[in-house]
């Protein structure tokens, strides 16, 4: 019997609730926002006490569907002020599936300053004191969690950039290995759990049963085929296990729409340096793991292990948009140096897109210069340390811009703009502007179409199509986002239109409903409806809604193109 | 002949402008929210090309109207994003109202990073290179100044902190002693000149003749009786002349509405030490000045010159709102580390209302501790010094906040509150809220009314009739504020109804007009519509027209009262 946690970090009490007939229909993003629209005031203070922080597995969550481990936090962010949802693989989302929790609710702040720890099992939930935890990095609290707990653990957890609630903060998850390396990262949700006192979840599936099917036959049955349509396709089958996401280092590139030195260039004259193709030749040569998994179930394997010089472990492989924020956006060609970058990040808990766009920053204002690797990773130190630099490179890019008297900085909604120029992928460029979520590529990534031509073509620089584009994919985005499905499924889906209905079988299935594909993409629609409103509430307006001045002024080499779809045209995403 | 001058500071090229009829009516305030109205996108960031700087004196500037000095500054403010006008006494609006410049609006940004000095004579006006005076102060540049050019000038200028383009930096005036001791204190507008590559506007009257007036022995003599009535009321002939505006410090604090260790409590356990009387002894016992008028021509003279304890000239006399900010409201009871901050302030070119609320806040962060006068001092400093800690202060409150990872913070639109609590004095509170300003004492200062008792009695805190009381006096101010005259005039005329008409008088007999009161208040509307308008198009809605959260839910010792006056109420501002 599926339920509902409600965690009140004032009172320390932890409620089991049996969910109302609303929520049913919801999993994953769509319950995060759905409670959010019922429960938080719109105008509240993202780090105050009507904030609630939601973590919420996928309707597919904890089943044997590939892929399905997808865990989704919600909150209002202090970093965009709008609501948030930030998704995450590793093993929590399939663990609190295992255990038949649909969410958790976190309310309140503490009225000390002491540090807690939620403990789920299969019998209880309970707050126990984790003051013991205070200031350790994620590496280190999560090796601690678990010599006290054992190893049939998923822990969710902060670092010490969620406990100095700066705006950067991610919510860690820890993978197969029991290493946090798996992260909600973008807008801040790390320091609205810091605001509760919240370090860390650990979530304990021993003696847990399978979750109950409608139909366990037919369920098996169609995750067999989706399976093999995710292993036949060349970018879920070939390209992502090979590569991983750093694939596209040299595809953006050539696209000449790779966001150079902070967006002053669409090309850098390193790719190679940083390439996916690179980064497999050091992996491979180190005696790394090419073709990892994130969590159990998952078939793409996209992940990888990646050594340092010596052949020991230094951290996951690097993902694309890391690697882009930390090098060519930096002037950064070093592999190694980014390597322990986001070793750093996992460890500390930041977001290394923002603060990889918070050094550009700091670049571009003489802080230190580009190129400089080893001064950008003093920056990372800093900002577990608090000294005040660390604190306003931690606080994300606008902040750092404002102090440093920049006017050009790229963001939307107050979030940094992740790796694909906007001038060069004009699709991107609406989801950036008009995401609920702020500038987020995963929200409605046209990518897929504007560059590697899945599901279609439309052309980077034209005008024409990228907003119906983006629409389209930000509405199924919303929907993949309630089923804890890996966003890389819909890559393989866009050129296999059946595996929709495949997807809607297994949700069937599961809870012997009788949902159509019309069904699923209405409730896509249905959560961006909820997360805009809620948007509208707290003030924002269709002004928010457009890219930063200088994409419509400024031309990027080598296209020399400026981004230029009309805010009005644009605003044709919100006609539901 | 009246005419605006034109300054691009990427041609750098000055040109002298007719003015426009639609122009003729405005002076100060109005000239300036209207041009920005005419000429500026809402949605620009304030510290790029697409922002003004505008300075207009007001309609009376340049005559012998008594107290007609001030001159307006607006821009789009880069601390709240809004539409802004802030005005300052000293000399400068009296000069360009006798050289008949109406406005000067600076444009564009420079292509390098040289720094410019406007000269203006009355013949000329043009750019100088001014990068000599780079990284200086307001008083070492200033000096340089009137080295340069003689002492028949006033001069404008920024310092440090208007060159790093910080968001609490103010516009210097100089006063009658060619001190810069007055300011266009609140928005930031020094980041905006700084953006520009202005350090400094040099105005020069040699030679210059009166203004014309269309009826010159009407003018004399009611400016005669403007004059007497301002000589007669207490307030403005006797209370402000003899403590300066530091006599509302033990008014604020038996009314339990001065805000303590930043909005904790309505009383400072130790008012005495800071109080206006106390003041006035140390002046008088160092041999310092008491009634010091900040410009030719003012009668009411509530300045004063504040010596060290050698009896050498330290700074003016400091103002209520700077020893609030800097005094009970971080529980700091010493006047000399006030004045020595007051100093620094004018020097380094900071809103110490701004950086006091934002030591507050780095005092609740722990930075430093409650009381401490020389950690406050060494914060100023380091403003200057540009450290990261001090880029921190000098950028706000609601920065320093999000750093620390403070939710509570005391700010509307990005603006922080100065020396009234809203909860112990709700009409001030309205004020705040819906001022197109941001929290603004001055922008419809209903102190007067629910405390002082001037033209009636509201009492503080009551609901009623709060909202009505503040729209009067915002629309009363913005009308006023076109005129060049000090607001300390209206405490007078809120008892004095006809020295209305002796106002309005004075106007049409310089300019031949013939306004009635009416047309007066009407013009105040217009105004605030036009800002009211501008900020709506740059993204502001009804949710930025209320207080921080803790206001409502959080009682004010002693009376206990929250601000409970509804948003829907608080709307009603808005229909003029």
């Amino acid at each position: 019997m599926e339920s509902i946690l409600r965690v009140n970090m004032r009172g320390l009490k932890v409620q089991k609730e049996q969910i109302s007939e609303s929520y049913t229909q919801y999993g994953g993003r769509g319950l995060s926002s759905f409670i959010l629209k019922e429960e938080v005031s719109p105008v509240c203070h993202p780090l105050d006490r009507h904030n609630k922080l939601i973590f919420a597995p996928g309707l597919l969550g904890g089943t044997m569907a590939p892929n399905s481990g997808r865990l989704s936090i919600g909150a209002k962010s202090p970093l965009t002020g709008t609501i948030k949802e930030s998704n995450a693989g590793g093993e929590a989302g399939r663990y609190l599936g295992k255990l038949e929790i649909k969410g958790i609710i976190v309310e309140e702040i503490p009225s000390d300053d002491r540090l807690y720890c939620l403990y789920i099992n299969k019998d209880k939930a309970e707050l126990l004191s984790a003051d013991e935890l205070k200031g350790l990095g994620n590496y280190e609290a999560v090796a601690s969690l678990r010599k006290k707990f054992g190893n049939k653990i998923a822990i969710i957890s902060i670092g010490q950039a969620g406990e100095m609630k700066l705006n950067t903060a991610t919510i860690a998850v820890t993978d197969m290995e029991g290493r946090p390396t798996r992260h909600a990262g973008r807008g801040g949700l790390g320091a609205v759990m810091g605001s509760k006192g919240l370090k860390a979840i650990v979530i304990d599936i021993t003696g847990a049963e399978e979750p109950e099917y409608a139909d366990k036959e037919a369920f098996k049955k169609i995750t067999r085929r989706f399976n093999q349509a995710l292993q036949k396709h060349p970018v879920t089958g070939q390209g992502l296990p090979r590569y991983g996401t750093n694939i596209l280092m040299k595809i953006i590139d050539d696209a000449g729409a790779l966001p150079t030195r902070y967006f002053q260039m669409g090309q850098f004259e390193e790719v190679e340096a940083v390439s996916g193709e690179k980064q497999y030749e050091i992996i491979k040569a180190r005696g790394g793991k090419i073709g990892h998994p994130c969590h159990k179930g998952c078939v793409i394997r996209c992940s990888r292990i990646y050594p340092d010089k010596n052949g020991q472990y230094l951290t996951k492989g690097p993902e694309y948009e890391t690697i882009w924020a930390n090098g060519p956006n930096l002037g950064i060609n070093d592999l190694d140096a980014i390597a322990q970058i986001d070793r750093l990040s996992d460890d500390y808990g930041v977001d290394n897109i923002e603060v990889g766009n918070a050094i550009g920053i700091a670049m571009k204002a003489g802080v230190i210069s580009f190129g400089d690797a080893q001064g950008a990773i003093d920056l990372y130190h800093q900002i577990a340390k608090g000294t005040p630099l660390g604190r306003i490179i931690g606080s994300g890019a606008v902040t750092t811009a404002q102090i440093f008297g920049i006017a050009r900085v790229a963001a939307v909604k107050g979030q940094s703009l992740p790796a694909y120029d906007p001038r060069a992928v004009k699709g991107i460029g609406v989801t950036y502007a008009t995401s609920p979520m702020g500038a987020d590529h995963t929200a409605g990534y046209t990518i897929a179409t504007n560059i590697l031509g899945l599901g279609g073509k439309i052309a980077p620089l034209t005008k024409e199509g990228q907003v119906a584009l983006s629409k389209k994919m930000q509405v199924i985005t919303a929907a993949l986002d309630c089923t804890g499905l890996c966003l890389f499924c819909a890559l393989m889906m866009a050129d296999e239109p059946k595996s929709w209905d495949d997807l809607i079988e297994m949700i069937n299935a599961r809870y012997g409903w009788q949902w159509t594909t019309h069904d699923f993409f209405v409730l896509g629609e249905r959560v961006l409806k909820i997360e805009r409103e809620f948007n509208l509430k707290a003030g924002f307006t269709p002004i928010d809604d457009r890219l930063p001045e200088f994409f419509y002024e400024e031309p990027l080499p080598p296209h020399n193109s400026v981004f230029d779809i009309p805010d009005e045209e644009m605003q044709s995403v919100f006609e539901l």
